[in-house]
């Protein structure tokens, strides 16, 4: 099957029947896809000002009602807990089980909150001959923690994560520009160059995802990562939380050029 | 004195003493300026969540943790109680005094909100020749409520408010181009042409503010305005809230430049 040219609904219908249980990435040409976090009530003010104040790292696309599991803004006839291929529960911040389904997880505490992915501009980056190389790689993106301290909020607090790709110093611009058009897919980079100015050690070493390989002429360049909220909630040890499982995406009705306005 | 040449630290302090009580418009050329609206705790998260529904309408600059009443991100060394010309304080959604200092009914579970306002916008419109009709004439711009659901939020619901300002038919793409760089005050224009199609039926009779010349040529152009956030919360009734004097706006050291990036 060639999910890259279906629907976001068609896909979505695949995946809450459990056909689908693999990450999506590259499904859905030209659809935004989107991290979830879920948390109860009890937390929800710290980690939505949390966002407020680190909008680079955490791009709200959308926060659901509480108790509510459906979609409204960002897809159509789209159910929070069945339209991802595959969850995480977390329990006091330790991992706690994967599932394919988590409506039988669901409080009427729980509140969603969908957040901005990289993958929408990637494929801006691509459509402007920037290279992007783990996916010529067939890899996932290197994501590195740095020494970047987030603006904390309330309970929640902890460094920002980013993701690198190698670009052409000559690209450099370009990649900036086309990305800082997409703040709600955390916009332009933060860093260019060296690593250790943001506390990188080795970018053969990433703290997620894979190495990729660099050609002469390149040079690093920093993007804040969507993993950052995630690790950030991890730390801070909530009662219960429900994620999306890395690269298990939740993918939107919505274009990535829309995000663009 | 040329209030429109010293910095903000300098104005604030005079705001500070009592020695300045007036609006703010011109003052400290180049600096964001920022509406206020600030509630208990109790409502903090539903207004945080209108906010991110509505963000044209509701552009965050900067929230404050519970009962602090510093601002640390947009400016320095400023008091949310003491550093804007005049205060409104409303009870039940009902104007209950105006005030040049609102430290002393300050209350350990207040929240503040402060929201980006086209001030920052219009001087970048002025930059790019474009004309901006309510500073030519002197007059306040002049704001609409349309029939424009905001997306609700918990207790928090109502119609969108926008500004107006005629632009010559020929430079509205340019005013569309500068403002939607911008999208932290505001961002760019929501309509152009007929006002009924928005629920406005006479340009001449604006909801706030005053009525402007239209020349031959010239275009409406609507853009959310920062009196949505206010409007809506009034409209809730909450127990107790305080915001500016409208005009009478917190300025922030943040350069009007660094909100497009």
């Amino acid at each position: 099957m060639d999910y890259s040219k279906m629907s976001p609904a068609e896909v979505r219908a695949l995946i809450r029947t459990g056909e689908i249980t693999t990450h999506t990435s590259g499904m859905c040409d030209g659809y935004a896809q989107a991290n979830l976090v879920v948390l109860p009530y009890e937390d929800a003010y710290d980690f939505l000002l949390f966002t407020q104040r680190n909008p680079k790292a955490c791009p709200i696309l959308e926060v659901g009602d509480v108790g509510d599991k459906r979609i409204r803004t960002i897809a159509q006839n789209a159910d929070v807990t069945t339209d991802i291929p595959k969850y995480r529960l977390y329990r006091d911040g330790v991992l706690a089980g994967e599932y394919t389904d988590v409506s039988d997880l669901w409080q009427d505490d729980f509140v969603f909150f969908l957040i901005g992915c990289s993958f929408s501009f990637e494929s801006e980056l691509i459509a402007a001959d920037v290279p992007v190389r783990h996916i010529e790689e067939g890899v996932n993106v290197p994501m590195f923690i740095t020494n970047i301290d987030c603006e904390p909020a309330g309970r929640f607090s902890g460094k920002a994560v980013v993701s690198m790709r190698p670009i052409p110093a000559g690209l450099i611009p370009r990649a900036a520009a086309v990305t800082a058009q997409m703040p709600r897919v955390h916009g332009a980079p933060i860093h260019v160059g060296d690593p250790e100015a943001i506390g990188i050690r080795d970018l053969s070493k990433p703290d997620f995802g894979d190495p990729v390989t660099f050609y002469p002429g390149e040079l690093p360049v920093f993007w804040y990562c969507g993993v950052t909220p995630q690790s950030v909630v991890m730390n801070s040890k909530p009662r219960i939380a429900i994620t999306h499982a890395p690269g298990h995406m939740f993918i939107t009705d919505t274009k990535n050029i829309s995000l663009k306005y």
